[in-house]
């Protein structure tokens, strides 16, 4: 890989990231206002869900909504300050999302801190005394993240409807937002349904990553970009053969990480995915080429809470033996290289069309 | 009342009630086709969400929402099949919050029948077994819950963003829509955290009344619908006018049926809102204006789910004696007077005019 281009992706990735940060605080600080007009709990509720956004996170899915813009048309001045603002849209999606997700999940921690419902169980233990009791705690906690979820699905598509751009095409984009939303709720029932099953196929697992990564993580962003500069269908679905696989890479390198990765990088202890129980297509790979006895050691490991690095360790050999780690790896390099070979041919403006040439082999080397 | 009136009102209300249950039901057919394409996980939750909202309800919203349309625009034909296909917008979005209330406020019955996570609590418990433990099942029924609201919440919006008016009325309609979830969002913030903190002002109960109802149940849909017409900000202001006072006179109605209303006509158990430990303002009143004993006697009714016949009898005969009923029934009176006159002013189409200023009457004396 060419460090030098390297860099200017780099560069360019910190420079939107700050921006988008900058623009999603602006947003939420009227919020906070709006909601401080109301009611002081209110007011704090939306406080809390600011801070939650903006603890971190690599806003790629917003960058991809800003360069499906110009990937179309140009973007100077007042054009850029308008298309950041509505990109910020998918990154309080992400926000509502995860404050689910974490309820779903029973998850107490995002980022190193108090999900939005642990948060809120424990105000309400503080605030309202322990007289209550931990279940109505946990209640209020709980009714808190669902409450601040709803309202961020609900500022995401106010985000698009409020913009300037033209009308048509901010009816087309939210269209596009709203399939997004219910393309991720359909996925994340299955997801939870088929671990109550107890048993999922590798076709269940693509579609799965399909409906709630591959087309929200980069296609759904990059068109809904491309829509609010008038993108027409054929431009649409060049993103979607390029977002399509770069989005399966994206996810299965994720996968690759969680178990291979560097603690200090991925920013989550390592195995936490096997730990979660998650059956991840590189662990449905092994099982299906392992021994009998590996395979009822890692069935014993998914979702065994206090594994040790021992254990973590049996299951990256199994992986490493059974060549799962290799067929992952090689998933995540074709599918990265049928996705730039779709940019490489498109027409796009060059400048757009080099970036997502760089951040797509970015995406599969990345450690973190 | 003049009798004659009334029954052209019931025959318009029964007529367009088919109607929107009507455009419902295939639009929810629709979705669980899209669901079906997905995973039969999907298709069974988007069944369930469809017989959830077809069970029943006034579909007064849906209704003031095409009258909102009809204040400014003829309908007929085409123009009419679209007016009611978008007003669904306001009944998913119904929907969607009392799936979403029904979790927080822990119910197990919505209109005589499961609510949507007690229906997947019992679902879970016996398709993936008895083994599983109750509080996974009771877990899995929430997420379900939580998701299928999600989704209704975005079906709601894509019904708007997908309609075929003029894409400016189309955005505007959208923001006015979005500020009513955000609305009836910080509303139920304000209602159970006050609820947590065991005080409560009578303006802060009329604040809640005023985003959790007034807005979104008459001036809300009234002005979307007016906006999808084209009307200008004279005439939502007329709209507010109207829909405010209607929305105050229509919730505290609501209260006084709770408590004194026929239990086969109201749909529920009388004294529920007691039950539920709701202070409405009836209660409020009767507690400022009760003696020490009486008011250590509601309080103690309050949230109590054992609660006897005899015991609403009591507290309903110290409602009376404090006047609190009478100054509820004024309340509504002058409300629905006040609307009534706003509507007389305007200059809208006669059909809606008429109609509107009917509706306001059996507003007010509704006994259901």
């Amino acid at each position: 890989m060419n460090r030098g281009i390297d860099t200017d992706l780099n560069a360019t990735i910190s420079y939107y990231r700050e921006e988008i940060n900058r623009h999603l605080d602006s947003f939420l600080a009227n919020k906070v206002d709006e909601a401080a007009r109301i009611s002081p709990y209110a007011r704090d509720v939306i406080l809390n869900a600011r801070e939650y956004t903006l603890r971190g996170g690599k806003r790629l899915r917003p960058i991809f909504f800003i360069y499906g813009y110009k990937c179309i048309s140009d973007v100077e001045g007042d054009a850029e300050r308008a298309i950041i603002d509505a990109s910020i849209s998918i990154e309080l999606m992400q926000s509502y999302l995860l404050i689910h997700d974490d309820i779903m999940d029973e998850d107490e921690l995002r980022r190193g801190k108090p999900t939005f419902h642990v948060l809120y169980r424990d105000i309400c233990e503080r605030e309202f005394g322990p007289g209550l009791g931990s279940a109505k705690s946990v209640r209020y906690g709980e009714n808190m993240a669902i409450l601040t979820g709803d309202l961020l699905e609900a500022y995401g598509e106010e985000v698009l409807a409020s913009s300037s751009f033209n009308a048509e095409y901010v009816r087309k984009a939210l269209c596009k937002y709203l399939e997004i939303v219910r393309n991720v709720g359909y996925g994340q029932i299955m997801d939870i349904t088929s671990e109550m099953q107890g048993s999922i196929t590798e076709d269940e697992i693509l579609m799965i990553h399909q409906l709630k990564t591959a087309s929200y993580t980069i296609e759904g962003p990059l068109q809904i970009g491309a829509i609010l500069a008038g993108a027409g269908d054929s431009e649409l679905q060049v993103m979607r053969e390029y977002g399509i696989p770069l989005g399966i890479a994206f996810q299965v390198q994720d996968d690759i990480l969680g178990l291979f990765g560097m603690e200090d990088k991925i920013g989550k202890p390592v195995g936490s995915d096997i730990r979660e129980g998650k059956k991840t297509l590189l662990i449905m790979h092994a099982l299906s080429r392992c021994t009998e006895e590996e395979r009822r050691f890692i069935l014993r490991t998914l979702g065994n809470p206090h594994l040790t690095m021992d254990e973590i360790e049996a299951v990256r050999e199994i992986v490493v033996r059974t060549g799962s780690l290799d067929y992952s790896r090689k998933l995540v390099r074709e599918n990265t290289e049928r996705a730039k070979r779709a940019m490489i041919q498109s027409n796009f403006r060059p400048e757009a069309r080099e970036f997502l040439i760089k951040i797509a082999d970015f995406i599969g080397d990345r450690e973190y």
